[in-house]
């Protein structure tokens, strides 16, 4: 197979542990003898020191015209605390995007045999944890209007759904349990917000054409609470932008570091790979980064393409990694083996 | 010290834990010799059963004269499911927090030391956490305009916030990390959020005020992560309405029960005190709800008015009920202490 693929490194360890992706996809390629093409663009702080903008017309051409987007990170903490800034790095990645039509965001969380202890959870708690959250990623109050009146002293954003935007990826959500343990989890906030209240009022329209998926439904506070207490119960999780913004990274104590969780952002043309992790600017150039998220997004990216084996080699060598304690400092607190020494022993155990 | 105090005991188990908590209240009063005139008033479910309304203007006439609220909780399945409900018992519960301007919510969490192994997370994890989480309690998007299109299929929540509602607040945070351990997290979404960026905006400013408190920014994706990794580094947190709900329930894991966690509601005139558990309906009537909720909430209303030694007798009988394992099922497994005995208990050791 020949696959374009579009690579985007972005800020902090964007750049290093897509890297490793590459790498391993490059290992991937000659084992199976696909033509993976990258080319790479800015997005990101970077974006914005180089050109002015955060995702800039030139990335989003080279965006449209392959058929998938590696995605590093974004943030640079010199924009976190400046409420004024024009231009962040974050509006590049939600101009991406809103622009590529993602609407998808797929990250599924496992609790890796090796790492039980890793976790700050207890092992008999997350022992077969196994969940997959479907996070809408195009909607919501990240895109509704923002206001901030002219004396600077009020500020609102507006959190808005469509049925549309709602059925669209309740399908792929009731669809993934079909094949997993057909168990669908609605969060939301359906107690106080009206957008909620239209989530739950279509997901339940819906389910009816998925009679084999059992719906559950639970409150965003309460969901925030059993994830730690009882993660075992989740198998497919469904919720907004927001409330997969937090639950999302909440859960990625389950698989021991962050360092571990990959995603896909789908949508009915485009689809880009990206850890959950953000640019951790703290570890920049450190060789500390763990590039095993951005590995696995890439084994998400095999997989849009139906290369279940090549994805399934990944696992395997990341698996093997694991086992073998070739391992960042995130998972080894004294280890001393790089990003790059964790990508070249999986790349060359493919 | 005489005091009115309203009892709002509500629906599911609030009324069995608000009984306790009276109770408690009533022997701190006979042992100190204070006059505590308890009064009666419907509110979620039940106050829509009977009245048609979830918080009867009987009720507010109520809370207004009296000096103090006991407040139990609200909230009915029958409810939860139905998007399309008109009237709804939180509504009740939103009605009394905004009518009587309780902005300043107070949810203190601490790891107790009797009840260490019972949390989802390791003992060393936990270990020493105690942390109270400042959340605004009567704006953003819990009273932001809400809409429906006529159609029904594009619904909306406005999440609005003024400098003033920030202002308040914050003030009563760096107060309280003042006495404690100097330290305040904002917790935002201000790479995404306008009213975020109000929120760090002010809230940088205010510091100026509070030289002696360090402050320090989090994203709430973020902080739902750092809560369950490293707890211990928080000590007063201070967000808006929505985030404070979701993190202050991920927060109860901490202690090992949500049964556990009290808070205090206060305004400018008016204070209510409640469990931050909801109203639980499947424990209802059964003699398995945790009363020490509601009864360290009691303990908070004492201390509102000053009666901090009072306050300590109800946190070493409560401390006393967990070391001799006089504990729910939600603590002891197979307990068959119900809540009612939890409740004599602690009042006899009064
Ligand atoms: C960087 C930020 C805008 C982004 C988000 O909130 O979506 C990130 O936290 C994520 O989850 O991908
Ligand atoms: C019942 C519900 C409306 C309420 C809230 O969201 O504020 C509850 O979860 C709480 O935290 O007190």
């Amino acid at each position: 197979m020949k696959l374009n693929i579009a690579v985007l490194p972005g800020d902090g360890i964007g750049p290093e542990v897509t890297k490793q992706a590459k790498k391993v996809l490059e290992a991937v390629a000659h084992q199976f003898n696909h033509t993976f093409i990258f080319k790479e663009a800015l997005v990101g702080a970077v974006a914005i020191d180089k050109t002015g903008e955060p995702f800039p017309q030139e990335t989003m051409d080279l965006c449209l015209k392959t058929d998938a987007v590696l995605f590093g990170a974004i943030g640079d903490p010199k924009y976190d605390n400046d409420p004024s800034a024009k231009v962040r790095p974050e509006q590049g990645l939600l101009k991406m995007r809103k622009d590529l039509g993602l609407f998808t965001n797929i990250r599924p969380v496992k609790a890796f045999e090796q790492l039980l202890d890793k976790s700050p959870l207890k092992k008999e708690i997350i022992k077969g944890a196994d969940l997959t959250i479907y996070r809408e990623l195009t909607g919501g109050i990240y895109f509704g209007e923002k206001k901030i009146s002219k004396d600077g002293k009020t500020a609102s954003d507006l959190g808005e759904y469509s049925a549309y935007e709602i059925e669209r990826i309740a399908h792929a959500a009731f669809k993934a349990a079909q094949v997993r343990r057909k168990k669908l989890t609605l969060v939301d906030k359906a107690n106080v917000l009206e957008s909620s209240r239209l989530w739950r009022k279509v997901v339940t329209e819906i389910a009816k054409e998925y009679k084999d998926v059992e719906l559950h439904y639970l409150f965003v506070d309460n969901a925030a609470m059993q994830m730690i207490l009882n993660p075992t119960q989740f198998d497919v999780i469904l919720t907004d932008n927001l409330f997969g913004d937090i639950i999302s990274d909440e859960a990625s104590v389950i698989g021991g570091s962050i360092g571990l969780l990959a995603s896909a952002s789908i949508g009915e043309k485009h689809a880009v790979f990206e850890p959950i992790h953000g640019s951790y600017p703290q570890a920049t150039g450190k060789g500390i980064a763990n590039p095993i998220a951005s590995i696995l997004s890439a084994a998400m990216l095999l997989e849009h393409f139906g290369l279940n084996e090549e994805a399934a080699v990944i696992h395997k060598a990341v698996d093997k990694s694991l086992e073998l304690k070739i391992s960042t400092p995130d998972i080894l607190p004294d280890s001393k083996i790089t990003t790059s020494k964790v990508g070249d022993f999986i790349a060359d155990y493919i």
